[in-house]
């Protein structure tokens, strides 16, 4: 038996162009995690090239820096997050959760036919 | 001066897998309009074997037709939608409607700090 309809959400947030997304807030979790940016990006099967793109351009369009680097050191220097970045990556968990909960409850009202 | 944070969502329906979502959605509503998947594909820029796929694949996922084909006749043809894929594409867009509007309030209550 299969599973039954249900909704899947991908929330993004944009200015004039894409800025922060389920891409860059897996990969900020992942540097909380690995302490390097290029570990945080193998882990997720994410070339290195690309972390620094969505990074970079995550931070250009908010205007603010998500990771503090440290160059040298083993494997190159550590990353952690600014604290401006980890307020903004509980923002937009939070935000994905809450949302997530109330398309839940309207989905249940919108396929009541279908369930 | 650039466009101030917003979100952006994407809603797809999944049963065991990717079943419905804003491209099949929008290749019905070409449909509507144009009563041919060919033109309606065409006028998305979408590869008609890919319009085939992506309908088959909801159609089988959901268990009912969508669309009602014609062969033969001028340009291969007509398509139209069923009264049930009619109604289900109503629902999936009253349902996005809903979970955008939510997502608005939401965004303002979580984001207050960056707008």
């Amino acid at each position: 038996m299969g599973e039954s309809l249900h909704p899947v959400l991908t929330l993004r947030l944009f200015t004039d162009r894409k800025c922060f997304g389920p891409g860059v807030a897996t990969l900020l979790h992942r540097v909380e995690e690995h302490h390097s940016l290029r570990a945080a990006a193998l882990s997720m099967e994410m070339a290195y090239s690309k972390a620094w793109r969505i990074l970079r351009e995550a931070e250009d369009q908010l205007g603010f820096k998500l990771l503090n680097s440290s160059t040298g050191g083993k494997n190159g220097g550590g990353a952690v997050l600014t604290e401006e970045g980890a307020r903004f990556l509980a923002a937009y968990d939070a935000y994905a959760a809450a949302v997530r909960q109330q398309a839940e409850g309207l989905f249940t009202q919108h396929f009541s036919d279908y369930l």
